[in-house]
């Protein structure tokens, strides 16, 4: 057993970013729901694999997440060897995976619990391969608050329903406070991408929410049991606390990242503005052009970042 | 105007479940994440097409829940129409619906907020399908507390990590205490089942989290600040107040449908005993024997009472 346990402490010493002495007691470490597995024995495999991702981007849906990592390899100019085609990674059945060059790219699923599992994962996996500067990126869609359907809002921090720019989580039988804040030379750098690209954008707090109907005052979920006054008091709190947008994950993530020293940015379209209503009516081919714009702005900024002309 | 208004207030009287009136000044409802639209002008469509719905039974992931739905097709002896396959309904891109016969199947992805918007958006369809008599099945996975990883765990309540039978949801700036308790009725009747498929059960609390690592416990996450003797000493307080398993969903959505008044029940297999240990190690191939147990209790709880004989 020595040689293993000399081997998971030189593992320990080297994590970059997860704060856990108990991982160093692991020879093996099953990371479960994106069903990778890194042992000691291959790390060098690991390192080989992933010890060259500069940028961990993630959101909601697998489908969008595919579109990017297929955009990823076009504009860096990554080439797929003859016979092969870009395919995801480790297992599909909760989130889906790609390794395109120096990005990572992963759909997340809806809400902070969701992207809470990819995260502890993906940050170990990272750490286990000494990709220790990782730029991590939400990109997705929002509400938003005050801003014309289409903005992209880049956020500066997460907030609660008390706006309070705090993640509380249940750690044991406790409740444990975080503070949910983004890393500000990531989002200026983003917000210059915004600009060369010359999309609209707006910077401010972002409204994190546990579910879609009742947590973001929405008047057609299958409960409610306020009014429309109600409803405009909250959302006019919102905005007068400097929320621009709200969706269900930039404050978990917020908080991870900053907890364990991770750079991190929230991008998200808003698909409409809250202020005049709560369904998303916008047609189909309009909704498309907007989720593209998040992306647009992404690439950009990591082409620039890599020093790939635009 | 008009002849849209009496066909909402009519819309209204006829929801069973649904506790919304802003929902009667709404002609027509788009139930944006499963991707499908209910007018008052097209409702007579949706009560032919789900009308007959006498089962909703959701777990995490679309794999899984694919599976599902052919399975009850071939065990309800639904036959498909020769050139035809059954295919998803509404849209994909964040949950996989299927229709088969009385049964309505969906994968709800991880925690809490995930699985509330899809329990929103199907309560809206059920009611202005006239589904009113629906029940709502969880069929999960889940880490065991004190029982041996495969047993069948039927849940009595789901709780907090204050052991507390409570939901809370944010609505508005507020926070809301919503009892988390699933049927009595249907939880026998699924005990009965267990029983006639004679699989490894047990019945108890369930304690749902919102995230894998923290919440529940683990010392294998990206953070752990606390000790082994923490850990066990948590866990032994969940064993000791009648929590079988820990997984992520199941008081969202007893507390939902508590509220609403609908048949609800839990049933989830375990993976793992948490007493144990962290890490899921069992092979695939056994990890896929465990999850077909709940299913195939699920199965055959609805043939019988759909008096099909088994």
């Amino acid at each position: 057993m020595a040689p293993n346990i000399e081997a998971a402490d030189a593992t320990q010493a080297a994590m970059a970013h997860v704060q856990n002495s108990h991982i160093r007691a692991m020879t093996s470490d099953v990371l479960f729901h994106i069903g990778l597995q890194c042992s000691t024995d291959e790390r060098q495999h690991v390192v080989d694999t992933f010890g060259d991702v500069k940028f961990f981007v993630t959101g909601g849906s697998a489908e969008r997440m595919t579109l990017f990592a297929h955009a990823i390899a076009k504009e860096l100019g990554i080439a797929t060897p003859y016979g092969y085609a870009l395919t995801p990674i480790g297992s599909t059945s909760r989130y889906t995976l790609y390794k395109v060059g120096p990005v990572l790219v992963a759909n997340h699923g809806i809400g902070m619990p969701s992207i809470s599992i990819l995260l502890h994962e993906v940050t170990k996996l990272l750490d286990y391969a000494k990709a220790s500067n990782a730029i991590y990126i939400r990109m997705g869609t929002s509400g938003g608050i005050g801003v014309e359907p289409g903005t992209v809002v880049i956020t500066s921090e997460g907030v609660n329903n008390k706006m309070e720019s705090v993640d509380e989580v249940a750690v044991l039988g406790s409740t444990v406070r975080r503070p949910a804040i983004c890393s500000p030379e990531v989002r200026d750098e983003i917000i210059a991408a915004a600009e060369q690209v010359g999309l609209p954008y707006a910077v401010g707090k972002t409204l994190s929410c546990n579910d879609f109907y009742e947590g973001q005052g929405r008047l057609d979920g299958a409960i409610c049991e306020y009014t429309l006054e109600d409803k405009m008091e909250f959302l006019q709190k919102c905005a007068d606390a400097g929320v621009r947008n709200i969706e269900m994950e930039a404050r978990g993530m917020a908080s991870f990242c900053h907890k364990l020293n991770i750079p991190v940015a929230v991008v998200c379209v808003t698909l409409l503005n809250r202020l005049n209503g709560d369904q998303v009516l916008s047609s189909h081919e309009t909704l498309q052009g907007f989720e593209k714009r998040p992306a647009a702005v992404l690439l950009h900024y990591i082409k620039s970042k890599l020093n790939v002309s635009p």
